[in-house]
């Protein structure tokens, strides 16, 4: 019998890199050979076109090109077989660069340095111990977690916040809603790891920067957001800047993506804007391991990494 | 039988927390009192002015506020007593940091994406593994190993040079003059953390930059160099930056100190300046162990973290 194919259905970037190594193994079409074309038995998807996976007989799951699948979810046409998600050492070292960076480069008074730099000012700033900074990682998934530590080894102090209750070794968690004002109170420097759910939408709002500690010395709280921009209100983070309750932010996601031409954020000079760039899914790690789970599907072994649908990620 | 005073002779900076806390353990000068001065046993120094500590009779060690000590001996009447350096966890912790931000930014393409920001341009650059991209650290002292051993544990390989043969865990080591060549050869980012010595004056020459490895993908070498300025040449560095051989530049120190306003390197668009500031010694985490190193030599213990004044480091 022929294996099903893979329907590669993705919006927003050029796929060939996916479409090739993908067809290295499978049939691939980017497009149901009409209504219940019932040869297509996987999907691989990063933004479908709304109702596209709806009605397709012998779908068996889906695999999502990124670790988050709110763009997926956010169709509710989506069938009822499983989703599996990305996760790979690959991209956590990339998110964990990402962060390890922007901690930094807020912690080393980068923005200010360069400020300097433009007016030939060679002046030394005060110097901080990483161990009187405090990092809060919202989100203790497979990306947070990583990052946590890389943080760790630096010598930061590093607090987490989840769902549930989580252990990570050297981190202080908090977890809940009960957890969250407790969590930001002690935090620095606010790193958002979390995945868009129905839960977390909006939930980087004004009253959220407000509870980051304030310290002398520190000159502000910091935010660093490389979960999704549906998280944030980007309106509030202007807000925030602007009276003093963020000195600076690093934003790699946005309400609305590509960030608006309109959008104050661009030119903010205490704002660093990446498109989206954190951590992409590379397509030479991605697409071996999901093919073999493919394969494993289909002798009856059981999916990894799959998304819990009731919690939205 | 009193102790003996500390001289605190400093040039550049302010000493005067350094003052404080060297006053809570022993009688503290600023100046010889008069040629020949008996009472003084121990010097404490940064940049001393010529011929302060020469003719001092009962002077017993030398210690440098910093982990340099050309400093010190770029004076020919420095007399021949221990001299010991700064070796502290505390100071290779923040030379770390500087290395880490430094190498992530330029790594990340930090610089092109602030140009983007600054035209309003969403476009994701391509993404580099750091397994692909090799780190190679000059000097693998102290400093040097603390900083191979940080990049090794985000995924970056690592070649180190030193005068020595030396081995690090993980770590691809060339040593002395026959393995300078290769040890460029196959380095995209190199980081300076040497010592300035009479064998080291310069060495970061145009000749030098032309040796580093230049790869398709990685957009030109990068050299970052917080050592000390006049281990390399301004000029050098500018005319590798305009030809290409260099794609971008972090420096912490220059030939002249402060950086004169008329340096271009103030202006260029792909060098970052900072004002020698990547590893600053703390009076607060240094004093009280120079002031147990001077007890115990005064109880006939030997001294640590001493120079080797032939060698000059
Ligand atoms: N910018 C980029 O380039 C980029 C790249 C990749 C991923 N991402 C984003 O990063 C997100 C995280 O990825 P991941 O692989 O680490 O996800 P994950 O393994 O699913 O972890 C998600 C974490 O968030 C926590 N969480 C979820 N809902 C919560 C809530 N309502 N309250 C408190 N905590 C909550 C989870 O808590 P529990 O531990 O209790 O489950 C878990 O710790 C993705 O969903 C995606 O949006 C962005
Ligand atoms: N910018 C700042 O804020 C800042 C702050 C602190 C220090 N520094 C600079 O950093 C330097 C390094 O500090 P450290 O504590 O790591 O020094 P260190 O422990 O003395 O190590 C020096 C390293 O350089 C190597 N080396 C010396 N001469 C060499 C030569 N001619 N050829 C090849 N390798 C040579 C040594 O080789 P061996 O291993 O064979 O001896 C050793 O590995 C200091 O000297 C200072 O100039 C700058």
């Amino acid at each position: 019998m022929d294996k099903g194919k893979v329907l590669l259905s993705v919006s927003g970037f050029n796929p060939q890199r996916w479409h090739e190594l993908l067809a290295a193994g499978r049939e691939v079409v980017t497009k149901p050979d009409g209504p219940g074309d019932p040869s297509i038995a996987y999907a691989v998807v990063w933004k479908q076109p709304p109702s596209i996976l709806a009605g397709l007989p012998n779908l068996k799951a889906i695999f999502s090109i990124g670790a988050g699948v709110d763009h997926i979810l956010a169709d509710p046409t989506v069938p009822d077989v499983p989703i599996v998600r990305v996760v790979a050492d690959n991209l956590a070292r990339h998110m964990t660069e990402y962060v390890v960076w922007r901690v930094l480069d807020h912690h080393r008074f980068g923005p200010s340095y360069q400020a300097q730099q433009k007016r030939k000012i060679w002046r030394e700033l005060p110097q901080r111990t990483a161990s009187d900074v405090s990092v809060g990682v919202m989100g203790l998934g497979s990306l947070g977690r990583d990052a946590a530590r890389a943080l760790l080894s630096l010598g930061f102090r590093v607090n987490g916040w989840s769902r549930s209750e989580r252990r990570v070794e050297g981190v202080t968690t908090f977890a809940g809603d009960a957890g969250l004002r407790p969590f930001l109170n002690a935090t620095d420097i606010l790193v958002v790891l979390l995945p868009l759910t129905e839960a977390t939408r909006g939930i980087v709002d004004y009253g959220l920067l407000k509870e980051l500690r304030k310290r002398n010395g520190l000159g502000g709280a910091v935010l660093i957001n490389a979960g999704r921009g549906r998280l944030q209100k980007d309106d509030d983070i202007l807000r925030a800047l602007d009276d003093g309750t963020l000195k600076e932010a690093s934003l790699d996601v946005f309400e609305v993506e590509p960030l608006p031409k309109t959008s104050p954020l661009w030119t903010h000079p205490r704002v660093f804007v990446t498109p989206h760039a954190a951590a992409t899914s590379d397509p030479d790690h991605l697409v071996a391991p999901m093919l073999a789970q493919m394969e494993a599907h289909d002798r009856g072994e059981p999916l990894r990494d799959l998304v819990d649908r009731q919690a939205g990620y």
